[in-house]
């Protein structure tokens, strides 16, 4: 992975990341597509994998509402680890982390989507952190290209 | 969720909760009820999904080793994610998080249980953090809910 | 498990020893055998789960290759969790967690392999922090034993 040149943050940053990355998964867990897309600054640009670049908050809750319907009234959660997050010479965050997707049915069984690594751009803005920019990849596309 | 007015906490404090919670998961899933209670307040209130609220820490160690009977042998572990961590207008804190039960048996295979969220508030006193509430909503009721 | 008389660390230490372990970790599941070695001090004591001790980078490197085969293409992806970090009377820091292997396969399938709980030592070097000694107990073995 291509990197700025970054410095460590302190531990209040690395803390108020976690905590934005917790309202922001629960509000993309919990349905409330607009809100999630609110966290997305005006310009952010969203590659998820596999799928054409959106750009701008009305454009990624569409895209993630349409997301949706693959959990087919499932419960989903998000889960994130190995989190790392990194000023650039920039007033930026970089931030890279794991994240996979657990599904929950009325049955009670709990699924494992594919896990994918993520790499954001988070922004300082008056109303507090917001995402400018993030790029997920699938490990199962890794997988794949890996066999040939 | 309802919410009352609460602010963010310094990173020392989301750090302390953190490590809290990962000696209270130990003691819960290395079957040390006793230890587990204790981490509890004396008028703590514990509400399980779908189970009528269990008061004080010799109800809650008794019903976390009934509870346990479900892991048949295996080895559970806790895992929480998405934590979110705030002081209210009193010296509580309040926190959100997911949580899942991932059970490891003999065989070596290992399955999830339902996904939840938990709502905590954390007291603290002369011995350290404690539960002084704990509220657990399982995913599995949700779907069922949404699905009418 | 017996433990040395430690005391907390601050929030800044906690979060370099959480970032230390992302990119740790990242090196491991990204097949960079050598620079995974490369986090461990030349004498470095190393217990897998039932596996003879290794001693230093090299050792550790090959073994740690040697391991992924049991991938067979997947792209595995650790996940920690139920962290506490403590310092000892020594200036090495005394870690302790909940891990667990995902390996998400090409077809898109994700499978966790069984949960375990690993105790590092930390050692601060001039190139910041190294692995000193992890020892590594796997649940599937505590479930048999269990089981008698």
């Amino acid at each position: 992975m291509a990197e700025t040149v970054t410095t460590p943050v302190t531990a209040d940053v690395y803390v108020e990341v976690q905590q934005f990355y917790a309202r922001q998964m629960r509000l993309l867990d919990g349905n409330d597509f607009a809100a999630f897309g609110a966290t997305f600054t005006e310009d952010a640009v969203f590659t998820p994998a596999g799928v054409a670049t959106l750009e701008g908050p009305a454009l990624i809750s569409k895209a993630a509402e349409a997301a949706a319907g693959r959990f087919d009234g499932g419960q989903p959660r998000h889960w994130f680890d190995m989190l790392t997050v990194e000023s650039g010479d920039d007033t930026a965050l970089h931030t890279a982390y794991y994240a996979v997707v657990s599904i929950t049915s009325a049955d009670g069984s709990n699924r494992l989507e594919q896990s994918v690594t993520v790499q954001d751009v988070l922004v300082r803005t008056e109303a507090g952190l917001r995402t400018g920019s993030r790029v997920i990849r699938r490990d199962d596309h890794s997988a794949a290209e890996a066999a040939g």
